[in-house]
């Protein structure tokens, strides 16, 4: 793989940007890796990891003479940083964004955006529960999609590099509209990672099972809530809020959904039951046959695999 | 690992039974395994596999001179299975049954079961989302649980023996009250796979985004719940009509958070969703040191674990 850009800043150095700077260092991708973090500690250990050339104590140093400038905060800090680096951006580069929400990235960010820049807002759909800079790997985003939703007037040219840096990166890229986006990702990201943290919360909240009960026996399902519902707050909170309106719409089906089925357990109606589990089946199928996920029963964490001692 | 029981009987030959066969055979843990099904098919695989010594067309047959009769068929079944087989019951046996629900399982079949016979019933907490005879493996009960449920006057002989039998297999055991049981699974196991179901078919009836999006885009959380809502939907309707109350009571709570929940979003109201996801987390730290799930991330599916290409 070839360099793709020459110089590239990574603004906020958790999960997602400490993993790019990974692959992008692997692949040869970028010349020179720029950081900035919020916190001390955080800059100073991305220097001890190595996966920055150098690291810079504000924004706007970082960005100095970027090729590629990418936001890699959470979804509520965007327009403060994007407001930060706007003065210090060198003509004719690209800034992208990893944020998983885009309406409000774009209405953050893109009017502070100089004439002359290029600004292309991006979703990589690969994540784990961990954060922070001790979090990223190379391959994280190998075989995932890579969400982008160029703005109008976007330059061709400029869209096709960051493409290029991508792919380089083992992601598969799509481009949608960036209200499409919001919603397709409350149905398959953030209304389930909502549901996950409630059932988590209800778990926690019962008095008549001791929590070291529900430890123990969470393998039986709703280990996986818990996995889901260990991820970073503040992404979370800043996702909630800021893609307000798609979340809330999924959720509002979910309660009918919810509701009617309740309603069919309490009516003893098995028929109904039985036929809504049976369509549910098709999509697992079709996940595994797009390679979106493993076919091992329980994910391969049978027996052995989970064991401590 | 010795002999536990002579000649043991499994009535139904799917997920668990089949692996419990596995197991034993591999630890020598039984001298003689009958098997019955209720379909010839089933009942052919078995014996094409070989897990089974021998194969019986009925149930009354199978059980004949076995010391350990499994009722392994869904918790619905369970009562006519039980009046099927009770005339046959070599005196002095044991029967138990491995279903998710322990309730209605003793209501259908202790009524049922004659003097002289003891009657423990079990739960394994281990399953895959997959069913039949092709489902099993000796390694499912390995490190999971297995709750005994006994009832008032069992034979702490035979109690002890069949222990011995379901930690042979790997499996560690806890004794519970039978309507506790019902409750820690309705908030572990039925209530997280009622809300995975339900999520599911709400993104299944979305027109406004297709059936290829959401398996495409699917990584970013959906796909561990259409794990989930992949089981077997006749082991799940019965579930959820034999345990109905303390499903419904689980399932109340969680709509009274999920409520909250929307209202906070719905308010802006960031600093409740932070707290409420930050008190989430404890709950996983707490399962992955309890052994009970992996710490790798995304359960060490990323990259090229997934891959099919
Ligand atoms: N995690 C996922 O699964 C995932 C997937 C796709 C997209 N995303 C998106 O990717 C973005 C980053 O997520 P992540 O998982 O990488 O988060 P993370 O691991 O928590 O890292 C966030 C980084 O942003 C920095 N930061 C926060 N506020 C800042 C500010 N005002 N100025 C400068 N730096 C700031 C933090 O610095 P300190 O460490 O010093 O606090 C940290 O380095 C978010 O927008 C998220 O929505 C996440
Ligand atoms: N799967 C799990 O995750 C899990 C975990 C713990 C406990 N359990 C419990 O274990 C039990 C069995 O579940 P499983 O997963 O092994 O199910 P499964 O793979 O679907 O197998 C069920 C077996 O029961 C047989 N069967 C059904 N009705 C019958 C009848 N009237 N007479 C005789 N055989 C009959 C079926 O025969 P055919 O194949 O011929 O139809 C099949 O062999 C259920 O009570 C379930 O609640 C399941």
């Amino acid at each position: 793989m070839s360099r793709v850009y020459e110089r590239v800043a990574l603004i906020g150095l958790g999960l997602i940007a400490s993993s790019m700077a990974h692959a992008m260092r692997a692949q040869g991708l970028a010349g020179h890796i720029a950081g900035h973090a919020k916190t001390a500690e955080s800059r100073q250990a991305a220097l001890d990891i190595g996966f920055c050339d150098t690291v810079h104590s504000t924004a706007a140093e970082a960005v100095a003479d970027a090729d590629l400038v990418v936001l890699a905060v959470p979804v509520g800090a965007m327009g403060e940083v994007a407001a930060e680096i706007a003065p210090y951006l060198k003509p004719g580069c690209t800034v992208t964004d990893v944020g998983s929400v885009k309406g409000a990235v774009v209405e953050a960010v893109a009017p502070q955006v100089p004439q002359g820049v290029q600004f292309i807002p991006g979703h990589p759909m690969a994540g784990t529960e961990y954060s922070g800079p001790h979090s990223g790997f190379a391959a994280l985003f190998r075989n995932r999609w890579w969400l982008l939703t160029p703005l109008e007037g976007t330059d061709p040219a400029a869209l096709d590099r960051l493409r290029r840096l991508v792919e380089g990166l083992g992601a598969k890229v799509d481009t949608m509209e960036v209200a499409h986006h919001d919603l397709v990702v409350a149905v398959v990201s953030h209304a389930p990672h909502l549901i996950a943290y409630t059932m988590v919360g209800v778990a926690d909240h019962m008095r008549r099972v001791s929590s070291s009960e529900i430890i123990q026996y969470s393998a039986a399902g709703f280990r996986d809530f818990t996995r889901i519902a260990a991820s970073d707050p503040t992404m979370w909170r800043d996702v909630f809020l800021t893609n307000r309106e798609a979340v809330l719409d999924i959720l509002g089906r979910f309660n009918e959904e919810l509701f009617m089925l309740q309603r069919a357990i309490r009516m003893g109606d098995g028929e109904q039951l039985h036929a809504y589990f049976t369509r549910t089946r098709a999509i697992r199928r079709g996940i595994i046959e797009a390679g979106q996920d493993t076919a091992a029963p329980d994910f391969g964490r049978v027996g052995d695999s989970v064991r401590k001692d």
